[in-house]
């Protein structure tokens, strides 16, 4: 079944819920605690996503839902919603609205509809399969990117980066800060970059170690504003995922990145 | 002679030129180039400066004025006007709000009144010698650190450190992210981050090849919140300091962080 705008006024909803409660919470305290994972969590996290929760039980009883605080609730359609109520919680905690809920529909395994939601900044992106992206209602698409050489990557933290990982992002660092236009990567962002990747001001987001909940909403919205997403073998992103994530605004260079990932051991 | 209403104005008046220019650049296209250091500049950047300089041309005709863009005018006072239209070029190019235009006043050497202003978020800390320092006319505090376990730090990139700095940001970090709390550094932000610090949302700045221009409007915003800046010796900085910067937000951990720092050679 196709995305439908009910299904679309539902995700407006569920973003404008989450973002009542965070907004609460953003510069108060909010109950910063680390899990068995060591991610961070907050109140704004826990309460956020219940909010979330408890609009999809009463509209959509049926589906599934997948959430970073409360797990996974089996459904009875082949519709799941994956829910993130504060991805970027280190960037929220420390007072920076450059974090973002997200909320994807995943259909068959495949994410249909996603958005990024800054409640702060009242910013919102959402992507639909075949419908050109918005940010705030308006169409967006991503830049053209002609050369890696001089590319405008972002990616959230150097920690995230397993030894292998690092070695390879490394790599495509050289390969897009080579030549006179020594630009090095942008750090931190989170969500964030991959909604700006859709409205043209990056070129390339490159992370690992994401999970479903972390990537499944950024596929719509960077892919119906032109640009693609893929893991680090080019492969598309689905449910098994390993978490090594691309977005590429300009799908001219899609061979190129990977390329220069691979270089280090190929 | 001490900070007088007048100059605490023109400091107002400058951050408000600045802005108005630097909002109508963002997310527009700026005009990147990047200059022989390295460092990216964009007609934002330009124009805010030359805004800025004109006002203080203008009121303040015997004070010299140190600018990143248009260089340094000597002045006939001990007063200097220290400027960076944009501090965070990368995060404003990219479009994220978490740049911001910084603005100093130094007396005889020491600056006596900073301002870190953030446009498009309409934010603005300003500190004065002796004063409390504000948050959009509201007074702030730094917070309380009883520890460097678990400690928030911040640092714009890990590209901005030599081989030497990098390994002794290292020992840093891993005093902050050991025992259970292992949260790690928080990236991106510029002088954004040290308002935030300000504000007690973080505990921790720490970087590596500032300019003046970009260091000497902190100090007051930061001291006059309660925290501490100086270099990685834990001296004072001043117009001579060789631009490795900490900023903690609790006195009471200077110590801590000095002895982490230096905790890999010495």
């Amino acid at each position: 079944m196709p995305v439908t705008q009910s299904d679309i006024a539902l995700a407006h909803h569920l973003a404008d819920a989450a973002g009542a409660v965070i907004r609460g919470y953003f510069r108060q305290p909010a109950g910063l605690e680390i899990k068995e994972d060591r991610s961070p969590v907050t109140l704004a996290d826990r309460e956020a996503e219940a909010a979330m929760r408890r609009l999809i039980e009463a509209e959509r009883s049926g589906d599934g839902i997948v959430g970073e605080e409360y797990g996974t609730k089996d459904g009875v359609t082949n519709r799941r919603w994956v829910l993130d109520p504060i991805d970027g919680t280190h960037s929220f905690t420390a007072g920076r609205a450059i974090f973002g809920t997200l909320i994807a529909l995943v259909e068959d395994g495949w994410p249909v509809l996603g958005v990024i939601d800054q409640p702060v900044q009242r910013e919102r992106w959402i992507g639909v399969a075949g419908r050109p992206t918005t940010f705030n209602g308006t169409p967006v698409r991503t830049r053209a990117c002609p050369q890696l050489e001089g590319a405008v990557m972002a990616t959230t933290s150097p920690h995230y980066f397993g030894e292998d990982a690092a070695l390879r992002y490394l790599a495509l660092t050289a390969a897009t800060s080579g030549g006179h236009n020594r630009m090095t990567p942008i750090y931190g962002g989170d969500c964030y970059n991959y909604g700006l990747l859709a409205s043209g001001q990056i070129d390339l987001v490159c992370e690992s170690g994401l999970k479903l909940h972390d990537f499944a909403a950024l596929v719509p919205v960077a892919e119906g504003a032109g640009g693609r997403m893929c893991d680090w073998n080019g492969d598309p992103l689905t449910t098994d995922s390993d978490g090594h994530v691309l977005a590429i605004g300009d799908p001219a260079r899609v061979d190129d990145v990977l390329e220069a990932l691979h270089r280090v051991h190929d």
